[in-house]
């Protein structure tokens, strides 16, 4: 079964983080009207009352008969045809949680760059095996896209994939605006799957810069981040695709070379000599790729891809390996 | 004719920078003694009296006895059965001038990056013509690399490449130390070009810095250069290659990322609105990267790869285009 958009669909954003906010922003920047499950209260009354998010990106102004912001979960998803999720991938069940609506008439889109934590499955994966929708019927978009450039117009590429090209033409018409570029693709897995990883290769770049590695090394190691990404998802899922563009090569280098990144800061703690329990301890939210290098591991099983800087993340983050030794084992692997 | 290196082949380097200086040291530590051809005399005198390039990376010390520094080229030349050119591109012309000794019985090995001005040719396609040497008595040695890093002993990757991967073994176990690992490859032509490109590349990602475009935009920037250099290899020398490697995307990284690059620094200043001219006159010598977007859109002619990062380097260094405007077009091409 095919499934179009149709093109006065409206859109709702389920979250109130900074990357819900930036896309609420962009959504608006076309004149139309866009639903939002806001779960916070003070956030809720921010917006209400101000037109602002109090907590996140809060120099971003909106115009107040653009948005409508509630904490009816149910009703901002009866209203919309297109079902936007930018809630934290760890937080992502107990947002929909409470959601009586069915999904099924709904096209959803995830914005969310992660995993869903204990079930080893991407969010696209979830959202089609716990809503039974069809793949066709999710879309996703990524890129690399610090939310604080994104909302204060910085020039910035996003890539929306859906599996019907006509259906992301569509969503990426409503995201584009003079500072955003929007990029579509059919690549739903390799760009979801791209997303994930990257998180797991900025903890290893963290993790070599804590441990005193040099620039030289540091682009030796993102190279072979990035050769080993492509070997995964072409390894696991073959299709025609070009990742030295925006979506894939380009989300692994803001993140690598990002000094903001909360994964990079993880390994950064760890390659200085922290435990993990107290480096995850220092962290005010959980960095995506902690989670991720667990799953992906998993999910290797059974695609056997030789990936041996996932491997030295997840055996430092959850067997106690040491990062010095391992890496040092890891710099013999990396050409 | 094949070309066998002799187990015992004597090696030479020509020049006395800093690139020749971390190379002659790295070649030293394997106990041999090194040729070297210094025509400056204040730095022949300071490495004959103390064991140190006075001017360049002079906290490097070298082992008197392995070392035989002299400025008869001739006599260097004709020693050696391995000639390592490590003299900058621009100059390569009037070192060699004077040399009478024939090079068509030794190897000669490039680790220069960069084209030969005036010539439209890069210096292994130089040293082929000039000194009618066949291309399986020629070599390279390229890889991500400053100078200073490598002579400080951190773990750096140098990429050794030959026709013959043998001969690619024989010198890259020449340079080899407990920080730098070697990988051997038969992509002569690849990696010479992937080396002259990321400095083009460099000039861009500056521009754009100097334009004011943020982090976001520079990490699409980068993949779509990436992306670029891997069409015009692949396009102008279809090749088995992996350009996901500390060869290609590696160099590509560490110059693009680097504040230290010259190139980089040309192109931020005329980002910033100097004209070219006086950027050119900032620098204390010219960036490799301004010679090779000439000879580059040269050679293309012939290939007519698709290469709009590198048209707009060109549009605004020689025809007086604004980095301004050609950026901003240029940003309708990423993707």
């Amino acid at each position: 079964m095919e499934y179009k958009i149709g093109t006065d669909a409206r859109c709702a954003v389920i979250g109130h983080g900074s990357w819900a906010t930036a896309l609420v922003k962009l959504l608006t920047a076309g004149g139309r009207r866009v639903g939002w499950y806001v779960r916070n209260g003070e956030v809720l009354e921010s917006l209400r009352a101000e037109g602002r998010n109090s907590r996140y990106l809060d120099d971003t102004e909106f115009d107040r008969d653009r948005i409508a912001p509630s904490d009816d979960l149910d009703a901002v998803v009866r209203e919309a045809e297109v079902v936007i999720l930018a809630a934290p991938s760890a937080y992502l069940k107990t947002f929909l949680e409470p959601l009586r609506t069915p999904l099924r008439d709904k096209f959803v889109v995830s914005a969310i760059k992660g995993i869903v934590p204990g079930d080893y499955q991407t969010v696209v994966e979830y959202i089609h095996d716990r809503y039974e929708l069809s793949y066709k019927q999710i879309g996703l978009i990524s890129g690399p896209s610090h939310a604080e450039e994104v909302s204060r117009g910085k020039l910035s590429y996003l890539t929306v994939a859906c599996t019907d090209p006509e259906n992301a033409r569509l969503i990426g018409s409503r995201f584009a605006t003079d500072s955003v570029r929007i990029s579509c693709s059919t690549d739903l897995y390799g760009i979801e799957y791209a997303a994930i990883l990257k998180n797991i290769y900025a903890i290893s770049v963290g993790m070599a810069v804590g441990l005193g590695y040099g620039d030289n090394f540091l682009a030796v190691l993102i190279a072979n981040c990035a050769a080993e990404m492509t070997r995964f998802l072409d390894g696991s899922y073959p299709a025609q695709r070009n990742t030295q563009v925006s979506a894939y090569l380009g989300d692994l280098l803001v993140t690598c070379y990002s000094t903001y990144s909360r994964n990079r800061r993880l390994g950064l703690l760890i390659g200085h000599g922290c435990t993990v329990r107290s480096a995850l301890n220092e962290m005010t939210m959980v960095a995506e790729g902690y989670f991720a290098a667990d799953c992906i591991r998993h999910i290797n099983f059974r695609h056997r891809v030789e990936m041996p800087i996932a491997e030295m993340v997840y055996d430092v983050l959850y067997r106690g390996a040491s990062a010095r030794l391992r890496m040092k084992e890891l710099t013999t692997k990396l050409i």
